[in-house]
């Protein structure tokens, strides 16, 4: 049997739980798979686009566990009343091939998108960041919020959508969790004063969430929403000013901010600072960028976390994805016990 | 919610539609979609090779829908009474990114595969052809003899297999269902007089199942086994000898029979024939020879089929894979009401 994870459970384990213990505890798995990234395949995406959107299929394995994530991105969707990111994944045993976990990952994603870019910040933001900014109030901005409050202590948000409704949303969704929240009425005022930008607007479109004379010293910009061709969010002289942290280089370039730049812009490899190969901040005015697209490791963390917190628990339910014949080479036995009594079922209707 | 059909779903299915019925109706769609085969996004599987086998992701979409089928193969797996391939596989909209059907693929891919050969020897074989014979008797043969039947009306069967213990379960597997059965002491011997050859072997090596001087003018082949990279089946000088007919020849070449041929071997496809566009057999004399690795339309064909098939029974279940909030944008408003309700429950245990 392969153990399943829905939205119902996903809810449950994560009230159960508590979201920030889970932030922190998804964000140490991710740091950890970071740090030996040599043991990981790694390739970019399997998009298939169409004028909608784009379905993605992303996959990677560290030698002993393989794990995938299908993802779509349809910004047209909300107008239907329906999500523009929607995902699911499953982790399997390199060794059988057999998969072991299947899981939602709508939830698993906005959490493990926010668990990196909190991660990231820790070593890219300065140490007494205070104040963090956030630009789009959609779906993601919560995760973000908690996830910077769970590592960094973050509690002062400014924070600015053109959609009143998106910020009475995130204002009740934050009510319960301790924030010290500003609402700026334009995203230029939300970063005054800022230590840290997170940038998660939903258009798929050149965008400038952020002109260059909003970006002054010694900022650390946490750019999440730029993650697909044609969809960035800051202006080209920010990248220039700034040193930019990424994922998977051949990925980000294609997918991120520095899409908007030449194919030799310089970038730094996030997992080579957290191994220890490569310096983060190095001095206080610096400014930092994480031109966060989204990597199947993450993913490939996120479900490694997951199925080890379910572990004893009631959190999953057992389903029959996988034909368990009693003689491996017999698979056509399986059909046939059930021919006669299926047939006399159907026939005695 | 997506629809789940599990195994116990899908053996139900082909109990109440009976196996036959159920090849004969697929085989139409696998037909169907290879006639608008331009109408597809086609790629190679991408696959994460180990020491033990092999993990792929086939996808492919036809603009409207999208699939994708997960797949192992992991021949050692047999010593531990493990399969060596298992599958499941996904059906989604293009329009919304939303997957609709979730699908065990194990059974599927035998019945896709059986029915694609099948097809292919429908445009291949000599009209007459009444005698097959099978080498292999694992867990794809009955499958393979049974879409035989329902398409090409084959009741006159010559197998062989190493071990007699499969030849025992093919025979009694299949003693239901109206064959002709001689059960041959080689594989030399299984292919006297047979009209079609079906080469279905589990071994990864290259193997030489069938030598040069067994096949003789007129013959069909339909080549299953020799399905991988270091995997085949065929003795070189049969490949020079045939008209090869593939299904995504960049696929076949280094999957297939064919790789033990030149890059520039010339082939034709599959469903040029079945379009009309390429001739299938042109004489009586020639040998032909399907060098069936599957590909990924075939189990788009098999979800949508599937999909089609289940539309108003109760042969599905339905699974929370898939979030809705009733606003698309406030996904954290899933997690927020659970939190209390769940924390109180478990305080109460």
């Amino acid at each position: 049997m392969v153990r399943y994870v829905g939205v119902g459970n996903m809810v449950r384990l994560i009230g159960a739980v508590g979201i920030e213990p889970y932030l922190t505890g998804l964000a140490g798995y991710i740091e950890e798979d970071f740090r030996r990234w040599a043991a990981f395949e790694k390739a970019p995406r399997v998009a298939s686009h169409s004028s909608d959107g784009v379905i993605e299929l992303m996959p990677t394995s560290d030698g002993a566990l393989y794990g995938f994530k299908y993802v779509n991105g349809h910004p047209r969707n909300t107008r239907a009343g329906l999500q523009t990111v929607t995902a699911f994944g499953v982790l399997a045993d390199v060794g059988t091939g057999y998969p072991r976990l299947l899981a939602e990952m709508t939830i698993a994603t906005a959490l493990r998108t926010a668990a990196t870019s909190a991660l990231a910040a820790r070593y890219l933001a300065r140490r007494d960041a205070a104040v963090m900014a956030i630009i789009g109030l959609g779906s993601q901005s919560e995760f973000q919020a908690l996830a910077f409050k769970a590592l960094l202590g973050i509690r002062r948000l400014r924070v600015h959508d053109i959609d009143p409704a998106a910020t009475a949303k995130f204002l009740a969704n934050l009510a319960p969790h301790g924030f010290d929240i500003a609402v700026a009425p334009s995203a230029g005022e939300a970063v005054l004063g800022a230590d840290i930008v997170t940038t998660v607007t939903a258009d798929k479109q050149k965008a400038t969430i952020l002109s260059d004379n909003m970006v002054g010293a010694g900022l650390h910009i946490n750019a999440v929403g730029g993650d697909c061709p044609g969809k960035t969010e800051l202006a080209r002289d920010i990248l220039a000013r700034a040193d930019v942290f990424v994922e998977l280089p051949e990925q980000t370039r294609i997918e991120g901010e520095i899409q908007q730049m030449p194919a030799d812009f310089p970038v730094t490899e996030l997992w080579r600072v957290i191994a220890g190969e490569a310096p983060g901040r190095r001095a206080p005015d610096q400014i930092t960028l994480f031109d966060s697209v989204g990597f199947a490791t993450e993913d490939f963390s996120a479900l490694r976390y997951l199925d080890d917190r379910i572990e004893g628990t009631d959190f999953y339910e057992e389903i029959d994805l996988l034909t368990e014949p009693q003689d491996p080479r017999d698979l056509f036995g399986l059909l046939a016990p059930a021919t006669p009594r299926t047939r006399t079922a159907a026939g005695a209707r």
